[in-house]
C-alpha cells in the first residue's frame, strides 16, 4: 500500500487557498476568473515539475497526464473543479483536483509502475456561480445539456458577457479533441468534500460513495385574495401565507413518515404583493427532495400530488420543476476504494452523495465513482467549510491506492 | 333633508374615471402626474361653475370655497385626494372629491342657506405610491412628517425625480398661506369607501365612522443554519422556513384567542438566501395587527413578546417596526353623521377605519370625522373596485346633511 505526503498536501491545500481569497478565510473563485487562471497556472507548475503533459480542451478543461507502460491502455482519470461559489471556501472542487495533483505526485516520487496513463484533470465550470447552470462543462461533455444555449449563458455580475466570450479570452481554451472521452479514458475518480456531517458524526475518515441519490423539485403555490391589511375581517380572508405555512407543516408531517435518510428542503419562497399591509394573494415556494430510492421518491410525489386542494380557502397548485434519477457509481471501483480504504485502516463508510457532481455525469461516459472526505460540522459553500489535512491526505491515499487497482485489473 | 343628485355624481364618476384610466375599468393616477392634473383641471372647472372660489397652497392642495352668510365664520371643509394606486380604482381617494363637489353642487343648486364657507378640497399625495410615503401631505401640514424629508422623497419609478422637484413643476403649486389650518377651518369631512366588506355584508349602505384603529408593525425573525439541501439529514437541520411557518401558525392560534374584530396580516416575508437548493438561514416576516382598543393591541404585543425563543432549532427574534394609537373622531361630528344617515332613512352602521386616511392627521388640528361608503367584495388599491352610484349618491346627501347641522351648530 502507498501513502500520500501529508506535507505535500498541507502544501497545496495553503498554496490554493490564496487565489481568490476574501481575506476571511475563503474564496471567491469565479470559472474562467484571473483567479480560476492563478489555480490552473499552478496546477500545470506543479504538474510539468513532476513530468506530466500538459493538453487543454476547447472547454478550458486542463488534463494532466503521466505515461503509463501499456502504450495502448486508456487513461484513468481524476478529477474535479477549482472554481468556487461567492464567498465558498478551500475544499469543494479544489479537494478533487488536489488529491489528484498528489495522486500523480507520489506515483512519481516514488515510481510507482502502472500500466494505464494517469490524468489528474481540472473541469471548468462546475458550479455555474458566474455562468449557471451547474456541471456546465461536463453536462456539454456528457451531452446533457445543449452545447449552444450554454455558450449563451450570462454572467450573473455584468448581465452581458457569455461564457462562450469568457471561454475565448481565456488562456486555457485548447483543442476539443483533447475532451474527455470513452476512445482516450477508461475510467474516472473524483475526490469531493461530503458537504454534510455524516462522516464526521460517524467518526470515519473517509466516504465511500456509491451513487448520486435521485431529486424531484416541485414549485408548491398557493392562491389567496390580496386585500388591505386593516380592513378585512379575519374571517372573510383567503391569506395565501397563512395556508402556504400549514402546508410547510403538512409536508413535513407526511414527509417524515416516509424513510428517515430521506432528504427535502423547502428553500425559495415568493411572496405577493410582499407588501407589509396587504393580505398576501401567492405564495410560490420550492421543494427539493432526495433519496437513492427510486420508491421513496416516487412515495414524495404521491405526498406532493396529495395536498389538499384547498387550505385556508387557498387554492392549491403542484408542479414539477424538474428530477434526475439515481445515479449508481460503477460498482467495481466502488469496491476498490472500499479495498483500499480497509486495507489502509482507514475508518470508513457507504454514503451516498446528496448533491450533484461532474462525476455523476460521466458516469454516462465510462466507470466513475467518488471518494468523499469528511466536512467539518457538515458545512460547504461558505467559508468555514473545514477538513483535517490528515483526512485530505488519507482521501488521497485511498484514491490512489483504487486507482492502482483499477489499472491492474483493467486491460 | 336634502339629498344629492345621483345624475349628477354619476356624472362624476364616469368623467373622473377617465383620468388615468388603464383601459381595464381602473386607473393609474399618481400624484402630481399629468393625470393627476386632469382630474384637478376638471374640479377647478366644476367648481368654478357654481362660482366657487379657487385656492392652491404651496403643495399643491387645491381648495375650491362658496362663501357663508357670515363674514366671521371659518370654514368647513370636505376632502380627500386624487391620486390613486398602480392600476388602482375609480373610488378609492377620488369618491371623497366627488362627494365634496356634489355637497357644493346640491348647495349651489338649491341655494340651501349656511353661514360657514364650505370649501371641496383635494389632497396631494395621499397614496404615496409614487412618492413615498403614504398620507405624506397631510403628514406634513398636520406635523406628523418632516417637510424637508419628504420633500427629497424619490420617485419610485425613476429612483430621481424628488418630491419638492415635481411640486414646483406643477401648476397647482400655490401659497403657502393657503394651508389647511385651524386658523381659518372649523371642521373637516371625509368620505371614502370602506375597503373592506362588512357594510355590505350587514347591508347598510353608510358607515359612520368612530375612529381609525389603532395598530402595531413587527418584523418577526428566524434563524437557522443554511447548508446544502442534499447533504444535510433532516435531524441536523436548522431550517428557518420550517420554524417560520410553525411561528405563524403558533400566531394564528394565540392571536385568535383575542378579540374577533382584531386584524392582523403577515404581508411580507423575506427568505436568505431563497436558493432552492439551500436550506433557509434567515427568514423575516412583518405582523401588522389593527384593533381600536389599545387593551387589544397590548394583548397582541404580549403575543408576540412571549413567542418561543427557538423553534426548530432556530432562536427567533421580535422587533417594533412602527405603531400608531387609535385616532378617535370628533365625537359630536360623529353624531351629526349618524343623525343624518338615520334621518335620510339609510341604513347605516358604526364603523372604524382600519386604514389611515388623511382625516386621522386633520384630526389632531380641528374636530374632524369620516364616513364610508360600501366597497363590493370589500375591494380595494385594485381595478375591481366598485360601489353603486346609488350609494356614492346617498353617502354624499348624508355628509351635505351632517355639514348643515355643523354649520348651524358651530359658531
Amino acid at each position: 500500500m502507498f501513502e500520500c505526503s501529508k506535507e505535500r498536501m498541507g502544501d497545496k491545500i495553503t498554496t490554493f487557498a490564496q487565489f481568490g481569497a476574501t481575506g476571511n478565510g475563503g474564496i471567491t473563485r469565479y470559472a474562467l476568473s484571473p483567479e480560476a487562471d492563478q489555480a490552473r497556472d499552478e496546477f500545470v507548475k506543479r504538474m510539468e515539475a513532476i513530468g506530466a503533459e500538459i493538453e487543454t480542451d476547447d472547454l478550458a478543461n486542463v488534463y494532466a497526464t503521466l505515461p503509463g507502460s501499456d502504450p495502448d491502455a486508456k487513461r484513468i482519470v481524476m478529477g474535479s473543479h477549482v472554481d468556487s461559489v461567492k464567498n465558498g471556501g478551500n475544499y469543494d472542487g479544489i479537494l478533487g483536483v488536489m488529491t489528484a495533483m498528489e495522486v500523480l505526485e507520489t506515483v512519481a516520487e516514488h515510481d510507482i509502475p502502472h500500466k494505464h496513463p494517469l490524468t489528474a484533470m481540472i473541469w471548468t465550470n462546475e458550479e455555474g456561480s458566474l455562468y449557471p447552470p451547474a456541471m456546465m462543462v461536463s453536462g456539454i461533455i456528457c451531452d446533457k445539456f445543449d452545447e449552444e444555449k450554454m455558450m449563451k449563458s450570462k454572467s450573473v455580475l455584468d448581465g452581458k458577457t457569455t461564457f462562450e466570450e469568457a471561454l475565448k479570452a481565456n488562456k486555457y481554451r485548447g483543442d476539443k479533441k483533447n475532451r474527455l472521452s470513452p476512445d482516450k479514458y477508461a475510467a474516472m475518480f473524483e475526490t469531493h468534500v461530503e458537504q454534510g456531517p455524516i462522516l464526521e458524526n460517524a467518526n470515519n475518515e473517509v466516504g465511500v460513495v456509491t451513487c448520486v441519490a435521485g431529486m424531484v423539485n416541485y414549485r408548491l403555490r398557493t392562491f389567496g385574495q390580496s386585500d388591505h391589511a386593516g380592513t378585512i375581517p379575519m374571517k372573510y380572508r383567503q391569506d395565501a401565507l397563512f395556508a402556504a405555512s400549514k402546508l410547510i407543516l403538512h409536508l413535513h408531517k407526511e414527509l417524515d413518515k416516509l424513510d428517515p435518510t430521506l432528504v427535502y428542503t423547502t428553500g425559495e419562497i415568493e411572496c405577493h404583493p410582499n407588501v407589509h399591509t396587504v393580505i398576501p394573494d401567492l405564495i410560490d415556494f420550492s421543494i427539493d427532495s432526495r433519496h437513492v430510492d427510486p420508491e421513496v421518491i416516487k412515495q414524495v410525489v404521491e405526498v406532493i400530488k396529495d395536498i389538499p386542494e384547498e387550505i385556508e380557502g387557498c387554492r392549491t397548485e403542484y408542479e414539477l420543476a424538474w428530477k434526475r434519477d439515481t445515479v449508481y457509481f460503477d460498482k467495481e471501483l466502488v469496491e476498490f476504494v472500499k479495498a483500499s480504504a480497509d486495507e489502509l485502516g482507514y475508518s470508513n463508510q457507504y454514503i451516498n452523495s446528496g448533491a450533484g457532481h461532474d462525476a455523476q455525469f460521466v458516469s454516462d461516459l465510462m466507470p466513475t465513482t467518488m471518494l468523499f472526505a469528511p466536512s467539518k460540522d457538515g458545512h460547504s459553500h461558505c467559508e468555514e467549510e473545514f477538513t483535517t489535512v490528515e483526512e485530505c491526505t488519507k482521501t488521497a491515499s485511498v484514491m490512489l491506492n483504487a486507482v492502482l487497482k483499477t489499472d491492474e485489473k483493467y486491460a
